[in-house]
């Protein structure tokens, strides 16, 4: 498969780079490939648990040589997104560390009173006063702001609450409709963007699952390029409307 | 105001009979008339944390005199419910010690594991692990119940999570659409008229809700009073299809 010359490449990361804890050979090959030829690529994950740190030293993990600069997730992208509203914010937050990470290296005043945005990442150590004081917040008139939608996330058990499950507790509550930042949003595609420092028309949208990252793509005015190692299937493709721009089993069929 | 002579009254409790820790004089009044004429009553209440002997006390702070066997939560209509459609079964349960109590109560087993019911009540206690086992649970096919569906609880600090919001969270997730208990759903009226022993055409629904108490009579067949003590305005009420079937300022005006 022979491409455009692309400028920048936004790259998913679990189903696409690897898949749980084995890494997806190819793919780790391609970003070699990438790196060997100086075009720039960044990973762009739903993920707010993790620092970009975190994440760098997993993908160092799987031979994925990548400085945390290269990695922008859900919680960098909230961060850079409400900085861009108001660099002085009182945030309440419900979250993990990669959320808090995120949200202090900006500046932003973490308190539950005078609250100018409510942020919700995946919080496994959710608790009701946690949701409380976010749907207070809210009805106080904070802004609601939720770094992803994904409904489930999985795990050796099956499939537990993602962060729009726990979200709902506060929009249903409150009725206030959530901002999502991450995929399929365009907001973590517009910030990633920046941070490559290249226009839509030079880049393309690179990932597994057609729902989160070929949708963020498309609903960004990027190229895409759905990858079969993870989650859609072709028989799920076949009934989409939009399609991907191209389409293949592995990314070794995709010559840079 | 002369009404039809019914055998049966389902009441309201917050907003009817009391306001937070406030008693209605007039509906402490009109349920002694009641008591002193023999007819029978049952007080319905969305309340799922609470077991009936502490509605029961709860009630006698008030002067207003019942005992456990006059008060229907949607925990024990919950209960009630299971058991008529599996008498032996395995429930997980999120909730307080109401749920637990009339779970017990009826004999069910409670367990994470091979689950017939999850059931969802309001938990002021709630962590990420119970919402996972509720989804797991779920996902492996056992029914999602919920007790009731209020999306918030109004407290001294404002409108906090109520169940219905706690619910969403699975319901999210798995995309199964719960069964709701407790009002505006006609399934804790059933019971209620059950236990009272008085058919639906003989029976009235007192409240000062619509969209619970008297929704939950319309959608029963019952008879409505909406009382304006509590939370619906005369306002409000101006725009709704279907009228209660009588409507007053306080619950001396209705003479029975």
């Amino acid at each position: 498969m022979i491409v455009k010359n692309y400028k920048g490449f936004l790259i998913d990361l679990d189903g696409t780079i690897y898949r749980g804890k084995e890494r997806i050979d190819s793919a780790v090959e391609f970003v070699h490939k990438l790196a060997e030829k100086g075009l720039p690529y960044l990973f762009v994950t739903n993920n707010s648990s993790k620092t970009p740190e975190q994440v760098a030293n997993t993908l160092e993990g799987f031979g994925v040589s990548a400085t945390s600069e290269q990695i922008i997730t859900s919680s960098l992208a909230t961060a850079d997104y409400i900085y861009e509203q108001k660099q002085e914010a009182n945030v309440f937050m419900i979250g993990e560390e990669g959320l808090k990470n995120a949200l202090e290296k900006k500046g932003f005043a973490l308190s539950d009173e005078n609250v100018d945005y409510v942020i919700i990442g995946i919080d496994r150590a959710i608790t009701y006063e946690k949701l409380a004081k976010a749907c207070l917040a809210v009805r106080n008139g904070a802004e609601l702001i939720s770094t992803n939608a994904d409904k489930a996330i999985p795990t050796e058990r099956g499939l537990v609450p993602g962060n729009g499950a726990i979200t709902s507790v506060v929009s249903t509550s409150t009725g206030v409709t959530p901002i999502f930042i991450g995929k399929p949003e365009p907001i973590i595609i517009g910030q990633a963007l920046k941070r490559l420092g290249v226009g839509k028309e030079d880049a393309i949208m690179i990932g597994d699952n057609y729902d989160t990252d070929i949708l963020a793509g498309i609903n960004s005015g990027l190229d895409t390029l759905l990858v079969h190692t993870g989650v859609t299937t072709k028989e799920q493709l076949l009934v989409v409307k939009k399609q991907p721009t191209y389409v293949c089993d592995s990314l070794e069929e995709f010559v840079i």
